[in-house]
């Protein structure tokens, strides 16, 4: 049942600042059984993202000595206010989800070194258990600390010799709302903005991914400017998270 | 990574009596938009059930009079010690998932008057998020639950007069390892077994369904009975944790 | 067009008795190529079952010195009363086909010896000529003599020492309607049924699966064993007119 | 399991004449729920046709006034000599199939008069039980004695006034093995032939289709000819046949 | 949308002769990459056939020394007056597809020796960029043409010592319309003929295919007789403008 | 087959000026029967663009007084230096292909007034004949004017009253090989570029996409700033040869 009353975007920020992210955790080892296992929450929105190594590479990097890092991405039904079709049920992954799952695996292999890992491949799976807008930035997230794990398992095994991975990965949302830049926006927010763009930066605060569209009106040179100080601010608080939870 | 050190069953079992039930969890509210949602553990098993009240039905009940009740069901890709195939990204759901999908949801409308329902369906999704043997029948235990938040919420809305919930249902596997009969098996336990077998009982002590398979060995009529009995016992005590979880 | 005059049980019956089956017809041999080919009849049900031998085994099994047995189920679209959809022109096997296929393959292997069958598969295609009830227990008992030719032609060439089979296999609906425990159930008794239960035995009187669901009211300890009784007396005379047939 | 010892042609005849057709059977009624059931028989070849009446017409001739007349092919798995795959199995119908189905359903309509049919469909069901050449010949054959027992169920039914059908149609197989033009080939001629013709006419002597395929050599003029020829002599006597077996 | 000025066939024909062509136009290296690539033009019809060379073959090819050449046909959605479905965005091809592939792989193997093409497959892409009639018989004619560059290509780069190419071969539609035969029917010619026809034929005046459907009235052998005449002049233009555009 | 000769940079541009793009051409009425149709070309890259007007619009859109404009995206097998698998024959459009088709329709939308569009849809299809690069900006550019031919067709049909479009719409991509901001890449450029970015603006300066990739190493903001400014530049000129063309 969508929730029928809506409310006005002040209101759903309850309080917090253009510039401020929602409550974000990092919860690890979430999961048993993967080699990287974590639930990443922003806000209402929760993700679990799990990293899974496999001996084997696909068929273009067979015999490169190179590894692959992959990712793949999913929405319980009622993971939104209304329930969606199953894709398993359907037969088939929207093209929303094909183009979340490429931008995820592409954003971590930015910092990964295939050759250092080796001809094996780290599954990223990220599945939405709830979902408040963002989905996509907090699995890029979420997946790289699970990936870390999954990289220090190689490590402990010793079936690597050196870490593989390069630097650190965050992605952020930002957007403009009747007017105003926002950071993180949250699916009432999303819902209702005219420019949503989707960031992704290395802890370098090198860019990845720039993915900015115009819902509704197109947007100006000096709106993208200051949206990309948005995500540039929000990126280097998650990094900060992300390390703290490593750290422990 | 498929865990290779191989423990003897009565390691797995850990001190558990041969009939008893692995602790059980049944957590209610756990997402926030579905009318029903549940987490159950049973152990290491956790299944998410959501349950969504739709305001329509499927063609062979339009027109009817008579409401319906559904079940989908999933294993998210690393619930597993290893990692399986996205069923959504394969393109189709393997029979056994068909299957489970089906029990489910035969086992939810045995309790259900669809006639006082009314033309709605209640959409009952259960997804793996950690598998340890036991998932069914965890699925159809917490869609239990999860089906009467959503019928609370029904009668909350006044959109039905009356609870069209006609008793109580819960299930359990049972099996017989190195001939030994066992209530609630868990993933080492149902690997090796000789005979597993689900059932799906009442709150009054009836059965709605038994599904019993040798694995290796046919089983005789006294090991029949000697499962039927223990999982007579864990569904009681299944169906008194349920009841305790629904009156807080 | 379904025929619209609704008999009643009694009058269904046609004067068969509650324990009796409806005449059963063995036919070997019923088309030329299959290695085994058994038309196997239960009253107006009829199903062609035959064996196929292929020199290779899905990758499960190879290089594991063992051999496979699996099944496949397919109704004719007119097989019944109302024309139902053609599964290949729709995309996809039902639910209920899948469940069906995978039981049939359980059955059978449960008294095949697969290392003795050494890597080649039996393939079993049970595909129904003509549906009144009772498809898939008159499948797996048509397909285990299409197995057992199959086993003899794989004797004639020399291909196996000794025959991999350990024993027989048969199976049998039973079910409640109208409070009657009944053998054998034709179309308009299966709909009618409170409950509804296949069996599927051994010569040697053991279980190979037992699955009871309750299509209205959930059946008591009682009614269960009454049904199993049944089951085991009709099974008995299954296997008798198999060993019959197997003799010619 | 594939029969390694190739027979020439000559024996393959087993002192057939060149222009005779193989022993031709038609069984109406065959299968009991159909309003038109066939099991057709070339030789080896067995083809179960059957038609059945559905009240409403596909979305082209909704509110036309018309009906539909309609065909779907099928071969069992192992109806030839070497198991073929399912097709329900594999998700799709091969490109074979859906030449031969719609080859079928052309036919058919050819000699039905679509608005005196009213606005319903005739489903025929062509599903091939053992195949030894000349399957869709003899489908076009079979499909024409169900539909029209169909057509007088409906007259029977007083569904409608006068029959739809305008004429008799039937189809046969000719080639040319070895240079020599011969008629109804079967499965080992067809694969030997340079050139093969499905040929589709009339009672009264016209064509319906004629689809000729140079499988080794190109063919002369002449050389189609000489296969019209037996087309028509044989087909001549099918529509005989059909003829007899309706009356009675 | 549809022009819904529907003119008589007369005044389609623009003056044009009944056994004349459309003006055809063929155009090679219409495109850089393919090793064929040829834009053929039947009127307004207009069909891009690319020859690719693939230095692999099919399974069941492969270790026999032999090549393989195939065909695949597609139709723009806007080719036609009114916009079609795409069939990848749809998910499958249709059975028109299908057919129509098929029959241009056939015609065109019919001139290729495939031992001495060697163990290498040329992959012929038919692609219709506007159609108004007769869109398979245009793809077989410039397939040719393609197919005959690809093989100049092998030759030039010595990969093969001799050309695999047997003979010529193009095709042609003819029909009656109104009782009238015509030749290369347009799309208001075709969609309103009695019979339709589709010859393929060989530089040396020999049949590869015959397709002829009575669309409306069956067809005598005398009608059959003045199409295969038509047809045969049609062919014998169309080889003629073949060579033309190869000996450039 | 790929051409194994690999070009630098510098030769491929062939004295291009790094802020230059390639010679871009923009034929109208290219092919007859759709509303808009238009062949665009940047150098070697030609993609076909229709606009089909259909007097509907999806589910989404029904009823509510507004259109909808949406685009497919398709590239022949042989557009590419290698052969790729036709997406019809393999059954499914590739992430890639989605994501794309996607990327137009948002585009387009951006400068389209749904309401006073009414209820009716613009189907952009958008076929790769050749590529070379760029594929997705040249198509967003050639919809345009394809869209805008379509629109005149519509107020030439009286059927809107004033034009629906807001303003004109292009794009470009540009990228960074070997540290050298480039505008335009071809296929060779793009495959060697650290950073890839296709910009879609209106013709007020606007940004309606902005999508930035880091191929290789991750890219500074002054990088970005450098890439836009190329972009702003030649989406200036592809709006002026828009209007040239349409002004024909």
């Amino acid at each position: 049942m969508t929730d029928s009353s809506t409310s006005s975007s002040a209101h759903q920020r309850q309080g917090r600042a253009f510039d401020a992210l929602r409550p974000v955790r990092i919860t690890r080892h979430y999961t048993a059984y993967a080699e990287g296992s974590v639930l990443v929450e922003f806000g209402q929105t929760r993700v679990l993202c799990t990293a899974s190594v496999e001996e084997k590479v696909p068929p273009h990097k067979r015999g490169s000595g190179q590894g692959w890092v992959t990712a793949e991405y999913g929405m319980l039904p009622r993971a939104t206010h209304t329930r969606g079709d199953r894709e398993a049920a359907r037969g088939k992954q929207s093209g929303r989800t094909q183009e979340i799952q490429r931008l995820i695996g592409r954003s971590l292999r930015a910092v990964f070194d295939l050759g250092a890992l080796g001809e094996r491949t780290i599954h990223l799976d990220c599945d939405v258990i709830q979902a408040d807008g963002g989905t996509r930035t907090a699995s890029i997230t979420g997946a790289y600390v699970a990936a870390h794990d999954a990289v220090s398992w190689l490590l402990a095994q010793q079936r690597v010799a050196a870490s593989p991975i390069l630097g650190t990965v965050a992605a952020i949302s930002v957007g403009i709302v009747d007017g105003v830049p926002l950071l993180d926006l949250d699916y009432g927010e999303d819902s209702a903005c005219d420019t949503d763009m989707n960031v992704v930066m290395t802890g370098a605060g090198h860019f990845v991914e720039v993915q900015g569209t115009a819902e509704g009106a197109a947007f100006s040179r000096a709106e993208m400017d200051r949206l990309l100080q948005l995500a540039e601010k929000g990126i280097g608080e998650l990094i900060a998270l992300q390390q703290k939870s490593l750290s422990k």
